[in-house]
C-alpha cells in the first residue's frame, strides 16, 4: 500500500526522511524554502546544502509552494524546527484535509505550557497526529546504518500506518500508544545532554556519564509521570534509546555546548562556541522556574543543578560534589516495592 | 562508624575498593596470592601489577595469608572471578563467622543453573551477603571520578552499612532490595556488549548502538521477570547503567571481542585477539540452550543472533537485517497498557 506524502521541510531530518519513503516507493514531494535547494533536489538529485554528497532517489520531487506540494497527499510529515510549527500548519491549515495524517517529527515543547508539538497541532483542528521519535541522526539514515524509532498516536490505525510507511532493511518502527511520554523523552534529554556535556568538560570519565544517565532516566520519569504520561515509556527508544545516543555523540549541540561550560566558560561564551540553538539551557529554565514557582516537590536534582550552573555562576565542580551527596537513597525511590526488603 | 574490612582479592577492582574503604577512614586488610603484589602494597603503597602510578591510602595492610587478613573482620569483600568464589569461600569457611557481611562484587552466573553468586555464597552457609555492582571502571574510581554503584541485599540495614561504607564525595551509593534483578544485569549485559562490538566492528553508527542498547533492555528484562527479579532494576545502574558502559567504552572486553566477530574473525581468532575470558561468549551460549531447551517463548532475538553468529558462522550483517525486518512491533509488547489506544 504505497501512499502519496508531503514532506515539509527539507533541512536534515526532512530529506533523509523523504528520501528513505520514496526508496520505499511511495509518491514523495517535499517542500523547501530554498529555491536553491529545490532546484538541487530536481535537477541534481541531491539536497546540496545538507547532503551534497549523497544522491536522492529519483522520484523525489522538490517544491518551493506548499500549495502544489500539498496538493493530493494523504500524509504530511512536518520536519520543521517547533518554533515553526505551528506558523507553517496555520499557512496549509485550508490545503490539508481533516482525514490526513499529520507525522509530527520536530522534538521540543512550549516552555510556557509544556505542551508538546502534537498537542500545538491538534489545537490547529487536526485529529489524526503521529509523532515520529527516537534516536536518529539523519546522516546516518542518509547511510542507511541501522536504526529504530518509534511512531505514537492514540490511533493504532495511524500509528501502524505511519510504521508501514517508513519501515525499511535499515529502518524498523516500533508503534507506542504514550504519545505524550515519547514527545517529553524528547525534549527533557536535551537538558541532560548539557549535564553529560559539563561533565566530559570536566574530563570525568564513562563511570560519571553511565551514572548521570542512568540518574537522569530517574528524574524524567518523575516530570513524566506528573504530567499524566508513562514513564515506561521512558525505557525505551524515544527515552533511554534517545538519551544514550545524545550524551555520547558529537553530533549533539547540547553536549557540545554543556562540554564548554565544563571547561570555564560562560552561558554566552559557549553559546557562541556552539553558534545553532541550545535547546537544552531553554528547557532547563522552564522545568526550574516551574519547579519553583508552586513549591512542586518533584526530585529533579540534575536539573537544578544544570540551571544553577547555567544561570547562576554555580562552579560545576561544586554541583556535580553535592549531587553525590545529597541525601542516601534507595535506587528507586518512588517504585521500589518496600516488601521487597526483609527489615 | 568505621569498621574491620578485609577484601579478598587484589585484582583492579578489589585494589579500587580497599584504596576507598580504608580513604573513608576504616580499618582494610586486602589479601593477595601473588606475593610480590603484598610486598609492593605494604613497602611502596602501590599495587605494581595494575596501578603502579597510584599511590594507595597508607593505612592499607596487605596478606598473603588468608588466615591473618580475615581475622576480627566484621566485613568481607570478595573481588575475585565468578569461577573461584566458591573456592575462597570454602577454604574461609571456618574463618567467618555467620554474622559477618559478605559483599560479593564479582559479575557473572552459574551457566547450567542460572544461580547467581550471591545465590551460590548462600548455599556455603552465609547468611547476610550484600551485592555491590554497577556501571564501574577501576581504574576511574583510583582517579577519583564521579561514580555511582548499587548495594543490594534482601537486609535493609546489610544494604546500609555497605552504603555507609563505601560513600564518599566521588563515590554514591543506592540501596536496592532485588538482588537477584542486581546480579542479572551484570551477566546479561555481556552478551550485548558483544552484539554492540560487532555493530562497530561492521562499521554502524550511534543510531544502531542506541537501538540496541534499548531492545536489548527489552529482552533483558524478559529474562530476568521469568527469574522471579525485578524488570524496573534494570532500568537501574546495574542495568542500564552497565549496559552504556560496557557497550560504548574500550575497557570492555567483551566489546572489543565482538568488534573482532564484526570485522570477519572467527570466534577462535577473535578469542586470540582479546587474550582474556569473555564471558559474554559463554552467557550466550548458556542462554541459547536453556531458550532451546524446554521450548521457552521468552522473546531475546538479539541473544540468539549473537549465538547464531558466534557458534553457526552466521553472518553478522544477515542477523541485523533479520533482527531489523522481524514482525512489527509494538514498544513495549509486554508491558503496554492496550487501553491507552483510541482503535
Amino acid at each position: 500500500m504505497k501512499s502519496n506524502v508531503a514532506v515539509i521541510g527539507a533541512g536534515s531530518w526532512g530529506t533523509a526522511l523523504a528520501n528513505l519513503l520514496s526508496e520505499n516507493g511511495n509518491q514523495v514531494k517535499i517542500y523547501a524554502r530554498d529555491a536553491e535547494v529545490v532546484n538541487s533536489i530536481n535537477k541534481e538529485n541531491l539536497n546540496y546544502k545538507y547532503f551534497p554528497e549523497h544522491k536522492l532517489n529519483n522520484n523525489l520531487t522538490a517544491y518551493n509552494n506548499l500549495d502544489d506540494c500539498l496538493r493530493n497527499t494523504e500524509v504530511v510529515v512536518i520536519s520543521v524546527p517547533t518554533s515553526a510549527v505551528k506558523e507553517v500548519l496555520k499557512t496549509s491549515q485550508d490545503l490539508i484535509s481533516q482525514d490526513t495524517i499529520i507525522v509530527s517529527t520536530a522534538k521540543g515543547i512550549d516552555e510556557n505550557s509544556f505542551k508538546t508539538n502534537s498537542e500545538m497541532i491538534k489545537e490547529l483542528g487536526f485529529n489524526n497526529v503521529v509523532v515520529l521519535s527516537g534516536p536518529t541522526h539523519a546522516e546516518e539514515v542518509m547511510e542507511k546504518l541501522p536504526t529504530a524509532i518509534v511512531s505514537a498516536a492514540k490511533s493504532k490505525k495511524a500509528a501502524e500506518k505511519v510504521q508501514d510507511l517508513f519501515m525499511s532493511k535499515y529502518f524498523r518502527v516500533y508503534t507506542n500508544p504514550d504519545v505524550k511520554g515519547v514527545e517529553l523523552g524528547g525534549a527533557l534529554k536535551n537538558v541532560i545532554a548539557v549535564a553529560s556535556g559539563i561533565c566530559d568538560g570536566l574530563d570525568y570519565g564513562d563511570n560519571t556519564r553511565a551514572a548521570l544517565i542512568t540518574r537522569a532516566l530517574n528524574e524524567m520519569s518523575h516530570f513524566v509521570n506528573y504530567h499524566g504520561a508513562k514513564t515506561m515509556t521512558l525505557a525505551g527508544l524515544s527515552g533511554m534509546g534517545d538519551l544514550v545516543v545524545t550524551c555520547t555523540s558529537m553530533h549533539s549541540r547540547n553536549r557540545r555546548f554543556g562540554i564548554e561550560i565544563g571547561k570555564g566558560k560562560t552561558l554566552a561564551e559557549a553559546k557562541d562556541e556552539v553558534k545553532q540553538v541550545v535547546e537544552g539551557v531553554k528547557t532547563a529554565k522552564a522545568i526550574y522556574k516551574w519547579l519553583n514557582s508552586k513549591d512542586r516537590e518533584l526530585e529533579m536534582p540534575i536539573t537544578k543543578e544544570v540551571y544553577q550552573v547555567l544561570f547562576e555562576g554555580k562552579d560545576p565542580e561544586q554541583a556535580v560534589e553535592e549531587l553525590m551527596l545529597r541525601t542516601k537513597k534507595h535506587e528507586m525511590e518512588s517504585v521500589v516495592d518496600n516488601s521487597l526488603w526483609n527489615i
